[in-house]
């Protein structure tokens, strides 16, 4: 059985009754399962985490993009996350028994469909981009909503799919194959910005740091202190703990103590063995030692 | 679906035509996977492992119970490991949507079939076991097969099931429902097995430390290193990087590094979980958050 995890992103986290609307094509489906879905206020987002075969996950998302589209008008939508799209991004995670190859051909057929039936511009990004220019979902949505008829205009922006005009109230919408990205913050014990930001200068890659993190400092307003948070794009080759490490050495200049740290949303097990095996000293051990490993392979 | 953990020992890990006849039953099975088996030439002894389904698990062991029987002959048999039987002891772990309790019937009606079909006298233990004298298996094997048949006679060991008398090739065997079982070796960076053998008092329930632990010292002559051997018998209660942590300090008095350590066999998430959230002082995590925990909910 051929597992992913995907993502979906959708414009709205306020009004809950549209919430529930849109996910409801997930519930209950058969060669998958609806993990979570954690509307954010904030945000007016919703992040949806789905688990299971990439196929019937696709037929569900066709579904669900039906309910995006009737439900959510961008010329209405405000909130604090970037956005250009009802649907704004759908990347799909191999995690087992599944290339990455795969992967990229099941987002590219589902964004052609996508625009087919909807008449959604449709733009791939990361592993499914058709070019360097669009590799990054950050230089593909610059503008967002408001701004991407115009950017459409310049060839470089040509989505994948469909002409290059929004949908009047749904946008366009970004369709990725991408490797597993954890979502990692790290708490300082203090609630000067300026510190998180000067740490997280110090490990990301566009500033001299670790090749696999982008950071960022960022303020925690109800709990008065601050955090680096990061994305790790490839744990495989930038471990967990190393970065922790990292900052705890860092935030020694400063004289700040590191007060713990979070994993946002789900992790693939491998993620945290190599932090299991540095911290323990563990030999001999993997992925394949734990038991949940290989629920999959009963047949 | 039903998930458990079964760990058979048999007494054969020197032929290994032998030892490939006994495991055949439990190959290429519906319902569950044969993770591994491992036959250990200085114990001669061989340790299973199998997860999944506990009924159809306890069909095939009824199967291969008839190959260790004809196969081993305990009269013959030596080795460093204590044994009382060809296939010496059937222990079932619940893993996921089956309780304890249903584990101890399962291990119940398994010890009557392997009775009533192939005469082996079949003791109970741990959370399956009639009374408190035969919660430890150590109690019940005292004496090994050479002494089984004196102990026997003592109404204090009659068995569970079946005569007080040794199959006269097969011997007698132990049958359990337990919790999971965590084996976990540390290493020290000396050849004195005097300082393993303190640090493993200082650790250990019998002489004060930690209630869910066993340890004692080990030689690693290979290695020219010594180890702290221990079982944690309840890592939810008794948590690895304690554990860990509490031997490094111990170390500490005789000025010995600690080199790792290492979890023999499998082991469930969860008992690397509280590790991983006190080394990174993570908030908010949980086996839930570990993408491998959804894979059997997948329909």
């Amino acid at each position: 059985m051929k597992i992913v995890q995907c993502v979906p992103n959708f414009s709205e986290g306020r009004d809950l009754e549209k919430v529930e609307a849109i996910v409801a094509p997930l519930k209950n489906r058969s060669g998958f399962k609806l993990i979570s879905y954690e509307p954010d206020k904030n945000y007016n987002r919703t992040v949806v985490t789905l688990i299971g075969d990439p196929y019937q996950i696709s037929e569900a998302i066709i579904e669900m993009v039906g309910k995006t589209t009737e439900l959510i008008n961008l010329n209405n939508h405000v909130g604090e996350h970037p956005r250009m799209g009802a649907i704004d991004v759908i990347p799909f995670v191999p995690i087992k028994n599944i290339k990455m190859k795969e992967c990229v051909k099941i987002a590219k057929e589902l964004g052609k469909v996508l625009n087919e039936k909807y008449d959604i511009p449709i733009f791939l990004y990361e592993e499914a981009a058709s070019n360097s220019d669009r590799v990054n979902l950050a230089d593909i949505r610059r503008g967002e909503f408001e701004g991407m008829n115009a950017k459409m205009q310049n060839p470089k922006f040509y989505p994948d799919f469909g002409k290059n005009e929004n949908h009047p109230t749904a946008g366009a919408t970004a369709v990725c194959a991408r490797e597993p990205l954890i979502a990692y913050n790290i708490n300082l014990g203090t609630n000067d910005i300026k510190i998180a930001n000067s740490i997280a200068k110090t490990i990301r890659h566009s500033n001299g740091g670790f090749r696999y993190i982008k950071a960022g400092g960022a303020e925690i307003a109800d709990k008065g202190i601050v955090q680096v948070t990061m994305n790790i794009t490839n744990y495989k080759k930038t471990s967990i703990y190393r970065v922790f490490e990292t900052v705890k050495m860092e935030a020694k200049r400063y004289g700040v103590p590191v007060l713990g740290s979070e994993i946002i949303g789900l992790t693939p097990i491998d993620a945290i063995v190599e932090s299991i095996e540095y911290y323990l000293g563990l030999t001999d051990f993997s992925a394949e030692k734990v038991i949940e490993t290989h629920l999959l392979d009963i047949e």
